[in-house]
């Protein structure tokens, strides 16, 4: 459609997770009726992002600073980490506010199948910390996957040899506000095992 | 979630059409996860496509040529105009190649609630091609909405002063592979009243 800067950022917006062509092209619409308060503020955004946006290089965090703001705030439980798979799952967690601890991102799953294997996984410096002996608990907070499992029960064979380390996992069980009938029989199974006196 | 730079990036995400605090978040950890190979280009295309864009002075349409390329193809019908609402519209059609004349977009519909009224639409390069006398025929192919039919009576009523000029509207029935039953009363009765022989 007109242009072909005008189809590349159709493409590239394409490729986004959740798009297809079709907001795509609504999306590039928005933004081309307005290319001075919608597109340009937008693009300059992005810029700004990826220059000053840094991996930390202590929990995998995304942030501008490498520390963390997590991993640098003296208030953070250094000896409570919580294990999860992606960025998204680490700032789920914060906006819950219900981890008091830092983490450790992964940055994915064990996948045999897919060819992902233990040297994907950034694990090391969970590991440093926990030769260092300041880690109290880790709380693996993995996603209920066949992928998550397998991750989840490698992480918990490398973690048996910390002596004194306690290892706890997240329950597994009904969503807050979740009506039953349109759970999965797996989590209903869950839900049912971990049940507790009412 | 981390450094104002991510956080203004994500603010901007919400506010596009479609999109929500949780896709906000989901396309930005997409982008800064590779900032190189996914961030950067999208800005630099959407820089590219705000530098490059017109609006066409004769139709109305987005494009990186003023005129657009649809009014300058000498082998568009100049007689043969079709009038819709949006760029948008514009788009759809030419994705369907059903149109083999020219555009003219109005950039919205006459909404007295809104406080939008004939002058707020972009219909003077319709009646300067009608003053003219080059055009045949004009296609009304507005949405099938209260504001689309208030905004068609319009035309029409402007439209009848010129003699010889065929005003045609787009018909309005079953969507191509839709099922009846899905479809509101509106509709249906228009499908109906519309009916043919089979
Ligand atoms: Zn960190
Ligand atoms: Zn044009």
């Amino acid at each position: 459609m007109g242009g072909q800067e005008i189809e590349q950022l159709i493409r590239l917006l394409g490729r986004l997770p959740g798009f297809g062509p079709r907001s795509a092209r609504r999306v590039a619409l928005y933004l081309l009726r307005e290319p001075h308060t919608r597109l340009a503020p937008l693009a300059r955004a992005m810029e700004r992002a990826g220059e000053a946006i840094r991996t930390c290089s202590s929990c995998g965090n995304l942030d501008t600073s490498d520390p963390c703001h997590i991993c640098s705030d003296p208030l953070r439980d250094k000896g409570l980490v919580c294990v999860v798979e992606t960025v998204g799952d680490l700032w789920a967690l914060e906006r819950a506010g219900v981890h008091r601890g830092v983490y450790q991102v992964l940055g994915g799953t064990l996948s045999p199948l897919a060819g992902v294997g233990p040297e994907d996984l950034n694990v090391s410096a969970l590991l440093t910390r926990l030769h260092e002996g300041t880690v109290r608990e880790v709380i693996l907070a993995l996603g209920a996957t066949v992928e998550g499992a397998t991750t989840m029960h490698w992480l918990m064979d490398q973690l048996e040899t910390y002596e004194g380390l306690t290892v706890s996992r997240v329950a597994q069980g009904v969503p807050m506000g979740g009506a039953l009938d349109v759970l999965d029989d797996g989590t209903l199974a869950a839900a049912l095992g971990a049940r507790r006196p009412a």
